[in-house]
């Protein structure tokens, strides 16, 4: 099955493109009507996570609705915890809560890991297998996980949080439990990666959403190494790492054998590339709320964008989508990327 | 009125001196036994800023118990749009909630502003005054506002957010009634803050709780003119500019007329001193949640940090203390910065 738009994989590789690949973070989801149309009529978004039918179809509905240049597979971080044996509910407006949380060494010692937990999620590849039938080669399909750090957070921490102070205080004060748990993370995320790329995603992404709260020497000794293994022992497809908030160590994340990095919309373009040295691919930026802007101007700031990324950069947002983004200012965002040619 | 622990004001002066003072963000608060002890007698936060009797002897409680070198008058960001006609409640547990936000040109053109504004707040200056009374010279009395845009943010978004999406969409879709509102705080603030000085703050800190969610352009646009405005307006003490999580307009920082310039603990010291330049002092930046960890190890951390920052340092943490912060974490910092000598 080839891809009759390959330019995401392309730019990945590190080829020579006319112009770069354009896709948003979230772009499945509240900015769509045809998305909260099929989400109104179910119970809840797990029940879209977990109905692979459902889960392709509004997969595939930015496709056709924004014309982007990638899908994303529609799923979560958070059925990972759910598949090691912490499973979690999606409260309305609130977010992900945790009704059993990671305090102990036994409450470790209980959690399933690599393979035997990865083949709990056997819904996920097969949502993977549906999409890529139904895109049938239109755009590549993505695939994607939380990086081991923030998956301990919500662990540990039982829900989102604006400091994760729970979380924190369980790296300083339990170090050696967090290594075992992190470790069995590490284990889950590569088989459950390896089996979302058998079952056909075409590159895969990183997710540390809460990597910016860390301090850099608690980021090199807690996050780093595990993204360091994830990576290594992925070698089918192109990977990206987008550690949300951790400029203060992109030169290391530079260092690893990833071929794209995400990029904040704090991040200025030129320090990246200065960072993360000249190789890799950089993916970002513009910030989310530009898009609330008049379409010229959205248009605008993303030539600008797109002049100071220069080339080897595919075109985002530096965050997911917000769910109350007019639709003019997102299609303005990919109609100006992809009007754009290098020089 | 003499100073006898002087070291905070020399050290912002730029004199050498023999260690870093150290003092905490928040140290009035929760963390103190003494403090939960008068906040549960009263009806609510609000009553405890708006009593100036009350408002001193929750300042004064860490200088007792924690033997820190500076006292900074307990009061709240939130005054000042209050002062200008937009009040707010604090709801247990949530945080701040304004009843009306900021929305038209009408809502900006019925608000008070500069020392109109500002004489609203008799009971500030009062605690201020209170305060220096019963210190009787033992440390400084450090003063604060909440920036510009910070205080922009409340008043647009009406309470906390994890992305302040309504109030980034105001500057990206009304960046004229933006400018406007932002100098009518800005003409608050500084009657505000000479009121604070005269009153017998010795030292005043702009606090940009949420400088690090605008990108490097916004923040140069709608936030920095106006913190430069203030810091030029203030002589007759030092002034200390935090704008927490905008290390990528550090160097901007740098040139602006301030003596301090706050750090999160996200920036490692060096870059810091690199951004901003030789002359100014820098302070912060210990990670908050260092704290839960062992006395020794917050000990070694701290001492880390201080040999990382050398001369022209006050040390504090990288955020306001956390509520649940063990108070021997606390002590062991204050202890191990106060044990400490530049060699």
């Amino acid at each position: 099955m080839s891809t009759s738009n390959d330019l995401l994989l392309r730019t990945a590789r590190g080829e020579q493109v006319e112009r770069p690949p354009v896709w948003l973070m979230r772009q499945a989801g509240r900015i769509l009507p045809q998305y909260r149309a099929i989400r109104n009529r179910l119970s809840g978004f797990k029940e879209l996570v977990e109905t692979p039918e459902l889960a392709a179809e509004v997969t595939i509905q930015p496709v056709d609705e924004l014309g982007v240049d990638a899908a994303i597979i529609f799923s979560d971080i958070l059925v990972i915890p759910e598949a090691m044996g912490l499973p979690y509910e999606m409260v309305e407006k609130r977010g992900p809560l945790f009704p059993k949380v990671i305090k102990s060494a036994a409450d470790i010692q209980k959690l399933r890991q690599g393979g035997s937990a990865a083949a709990e999620l056997g819904y996920v590849y097969d949502a993977v297998r549906e999409t890529r039938k139904q895109l049938d080669g239109r755009v590549p399909l993505i695939g994607f996980a939380g990086a081991p750090w923030t998956l301990l957070a919500y662990m540990v921490e039982g829900s989102g949080s604006k400091t994760f102070s729970k979380a924190k205080r369980f790296l300083y004060s339990e170090e050696k439990l967090a290594h075992e748990l992190l470790s069995k993370i590490t284990s889950t995320l590569i088989a459950y990666l390896k089996e979302k790329v058998n079952a056909g995603a075409q590159l895969v992404q990183v997710f540390d959403s809460w990597a910016g709260i860390l301090s850099p020497a608690q980021y090199r000794k807690f996050a780093l190494p595990y993204i360091r293994e994830i990576v290594a022992s992925i070698d089918e497809v192109p990977v990206t790492v987008f550690s949300k908030g951790a400029w203060f160590v992109l030169e290391d994340i530079g260092q690893l054998d990833c071929q794209v990095v995400g990029l904040d919309w704090n991040t200025p373009p030129e320090l990246a590339r200065q960072w993360v040295g000249p190789e890799k691919v950089l993916q970002g930026n513009l910030d989310p709320c530009q898009l609330y802007a008049a379409p010229e101007e959205v248009a605008a700031a993303a030539t600008r964008m797109l002049d100071a990324f220069g080339r080897r950069h595919i075109a985002n947002l530096g965050h997911g989508v917000y769910p109350d983004t007019p639709l003019d200012g997102v299609k303005a965002f990919v109609k100006a990327v992809q009007a754009y040619r290098y020089k």
